[in-house]
């Protein structure tokens, strides 16, 4: 038996959530049989989890009262009663926000390689990097040279997929809020930058398009929903492919927010509009593995992120951090060294 | 030389089209070399005129102020200077709203085959029907099996793509407006009917849903946009397939529509919505005349019309007849026997 903290939800958000939802909390662990402690180094804190704290979410289980959060955490593997994941083994699981998790052998996600950072596992190697790969050539069907606009694009999500969208050649226009992470953004390699925070995003996406020498978006992967998709769907080119992946600009809302008002240039324009969830898309991990591990190797992603907390006892207001748009690409809490 | 009638534009409608948007006016139509002349048997009134009224169109040509409006028509040759149009043939043409239309041989689009109903051409067989099955089959991916909600169904495509899913072995929930249009429904072998003017949409659809043993939607071909576009997103099951065809209930809109205030389902049950202008597909056309030919001649499909008008002095009022509703199926205006 060891002892551990680990953070309950004890209520619901209404809009915004904030710190009182949830109370650390002390636990002892134990391994018991056919299981492992894993001590977690650090965890991710992503928007989808505001999400799962409502019980309206439908796509993923609601987070329980009373029992801890969930989400990405790496570790390493401090007692063991299984044969082939010995103490010291350092592994990507989904019981993150807690010190010490519990985990059956197939809780275990996927081992870290020796000589890979374990938070590579939380960011472009990870959920994060596959998501964004798998709205733009998946779900997007994203071509060598085309216009490609990123909504949250300093976000851990939006950060990689302007990078892959530069590895297949495309010319990427990304929107942030403020100018600090623009600056970040083409040191990236982002073409061009929309602050959403300076002005109308509709003007200041046409201004980005003229900027690069564009008169239209082939593809849109949005993080955002609200007047950035309306923006988005005003700029598509004919044929165009948007993959919904996120719309952050609507979770606070406490009443349903009305939709792009725009959307009938979906019909004229033939526009393409796709939801995804990237747990559907397994079978390409593989086939992503490869590319990213070989695109970090050689320089062609850099992965930016940033560290929003320390210690369980601050995950939480970690969290509130990434939410506020505090943080540039991965979000994560480091809970041990 | 032949004296003609024809309907001109003289204004862009604001809201709602009015019947001083237009003129009749008297022409002389002269055949001249490498044309024919015909004289107009009926011509088709459709709600996408409303859109080409407007000089903020986009995916097709505005019509011209001063000029004719156009649209489908069939009619008989009685004037020909091309060898392989004599006189007495019946054609299907796009230069309606004329009593007499000169073509050049590229503007004649069909021989009306001998034993088919010209009118025939119009509706099922036509464009309208072209745009049912296009919608289905290419752009929703229709399956046999699946369940199918068909918004102003008892409209000129609504009610043939209905009998189309039908014809593979779907459930069809059709919406129309009043007790009567849904009788008609009903007759054409709908399984069950949303009366979007007896109450909310969103409940009388998941109604509907349950009155056929479902619950929920696999695919919907939208033709009306607004409330009824929010309530089939609302019941749509995970990776159903939206046809954006129309959106008829924007179409009086002076300033911006909200679109649906549910957009976030989209990414939890990883909805496609994808608008489609049937144009871009002829080279499927034969296929759906093969299909269609049978349909018609087996009886799987009917093929409903009102004669919403007679004569090119009342076309207009025709077309405002159609918009309000006041007809099921394809809306037609008879301009000679």
């Amino acid at each position: 038996m060891t002892t551990s903290r680990e953070v309950r939800l004890v209520a619901r958000p209404e809009g915004r959530p904030t710190r009182d939802l949830v109370e650390v909390v002390e636990t002892e662990v134990e391994c018991g049989a056919d299981a492992v402690v894993v001590r977690n180094l650090a965890m991710s804190v992503e928007p989808y989890m505001q999400g799962r704290m409502s019980e309206h979410v439908d796509y993923a289980t609601p987070y329980a009262l009373g029992e801890p959060l969930g989400g990405h955490a790496v570790g390493q593997v401090v007692a063991s009663t299984v044969a082939d994941l010995p103490e010291g083994t350092v592994v990507l699981h989904e019981k993150g926000w807690r010190e010490l998790s519990r985990l059956r052998p197939d809780e275990v996600q996927a081992r870290v390689p020796d000589g890979t950072d374990p938070l590579a596992l939380l960011g472009a190697l990870g959920q994060t990097g596959f998501t964004a790969w798998v709205g733009l050539s998946l779900v997007a069907g994203l071509q060598a040279g085309e216009t490609v606009f990123i909504t949250s694009a300093a976000g851990a999500v939006g950060a990689v997929a302007g990078q892959i969208a530069k590895a297949q050649g495309c010319t990427v226009i990304g929107s942030c809020g403020g100018q600090e992470k623009g600056r970040v953004l083409r040191g990236l390699g982002f073409d061009a930058v929309v602050d959403h925070r300076a002005g109308p995003v509709r003007s200041s996406l046409k201004e980005a398009l003229a900027s690069v020498g564009r008169t239209h978006l082939d593809v849109t992967f949005d993080n955002v929903g609200g007047e950035q998709l309306e923006a988005a769907i005003r700029h598509m080119g004919d044929h165009g492919r948007i993959a919904l992946c996120g719309a952050i600009s609507t979770y606070d809302a406490t009443s349903p927010v009305p939709g792009p008002r725009n959307l009938l240039l979906a019909i004229w324009r033939r526009l393409r509009l796709e939801g995804f969830i990237v747990g559907d898309h397994e079978t390409h991990r593989s086939r992503f593995d490869q590319r990213m591990t070989r695109w970090l190797a050689d320089g062609t992603v850099v992965d930016p992120r940033t560290e929003v907390a320390q210690g369980i006892e601050n995950a939480f207001d970690g969290f509130l951090r990434m939410l506020d748009g505090a943080s540039t690409g991965k979000s994560y809490v480091r809970l041990a060294d």
